[in-house]
């Protein structure tokens, strides 16, 4: 599929309503993940950004992982909810875990210590542009995904599940299915009082 | 224009070399950073990205206050190659800066304490993305772009200057242009390294 620019990046929603029945095939899912994780920038272009693909019983298996590490926390009677949350998000067909490479982060403090303290921040910052550009790229392909962040309840079980390098540190989860129902109106706060303009 | 999202973020590079001959209106430069404001997700629907636009001579004076601010900490032998640098921006058409309204994120973490301290770590990931959309946008409209970070050398000159409000905190500082060089080949890491699938 193929969408305009700023048409995708209109469209781009959080969808919480998805379901396991998707018209796309997992080589075309694969295909956009890889692009956006090639095509993305990262600061001293030092590509940082690592990403696991879930896909059918993986996909459920992570979200039963986050359902077991919850029912230790949340209180009994308000466990149903939080369920049904966690089953919404199982409900989906695949699941994209974004991690930062804390060893290349490492090597970069240690090389430029000037910058020291900025290479953690600007890792977040381009954790996030992988984050939009897959979402958008999901949404063209006519997938419906957000963003969750159970990073430190599940972060050990994950890596353990799926033998990740330790040094991977997991910043957030992107359940994504075929949507199944439509998000709720968006509210915009005034442009005016978000955007200066000198000229 | 227009250019398909995969097109698009392919085409978005770093881009040193631009001048001040765009053939893009001033107009069309507020419309695609207000429809990337606009548009672009944050946690919470927070909307806690603040973005001050400077053309002409704002954009000018932007680039003075940096030389300034790097010619009493760059040994005087060595400022030469700083000036050139900071020269190359200046030459630029116009400059975004991008801030986060720590108001908002303060606000978030007394609202929802649970998640006090991953507020600023989400607003830094939504900051990227705000980048990455601008940055993309500037590109399709035929400019040049490289993403700058003199926060803490120029914060105050900036707020001063342009009586920013004090609880908006600069993040980054994208000088635009109309692209005179090609970038550079870019180099890749096997994506087999960064991307993992499960099925």
């Amino acid at each position: 599929m193929t969408k305009d620019f700023y048409t995708a990046t209109e469209e781009r929603r959080s969808i919480y309503g998805i379901s396991k029945e998707v018209v796309v095939t997992d080589e075309k899912i694969k295909e956009v993940i890889e692009h956006a994780v090639k095509y993305t920038p990262s600061s001293f272009n030092s590509q940082s950004t690592r990403v696991v693909l879930l896909l059918g019983k993986h996909h459920d298996k992570l979200w039963d992982i986050a359902k077991e590490a919850l029912r230790k926390i949340v209180p009994a009677d308000q466990f149903s909810a939080t369920e049904d949350k966690i089953n919404s998000f199982k409900s989906g067909y695949g699941t994209v875990l974004f991690f930062e490479d804390s060893a290349i982060i490492q090597g970069l403090q240690e090389q430029f210590s000037l910058y020291k303290d900025n290479f953690p921040v600007w890792a977040q910052q381009s954790s996030g542009m992988h984050q939009y550009a897959i979402w958008t790229s999901l949404e063209i392909e006519g997938l419906g995904a957000s963003l969750q962040h159970y990073n430190e309840l599940i972060e050990a079980d994950v890596k353990n599940e799926w033998k990740i390098p330790n040094n991977w540190k997991l910043i957030a989860q992107m359940p994504f299915g075929n949507p199944t129902a439509k998000p709720d109106e968006k509210q915009f706060s005034p442009l005016e009082e978000r955007i200066k303009i000198f000229k």
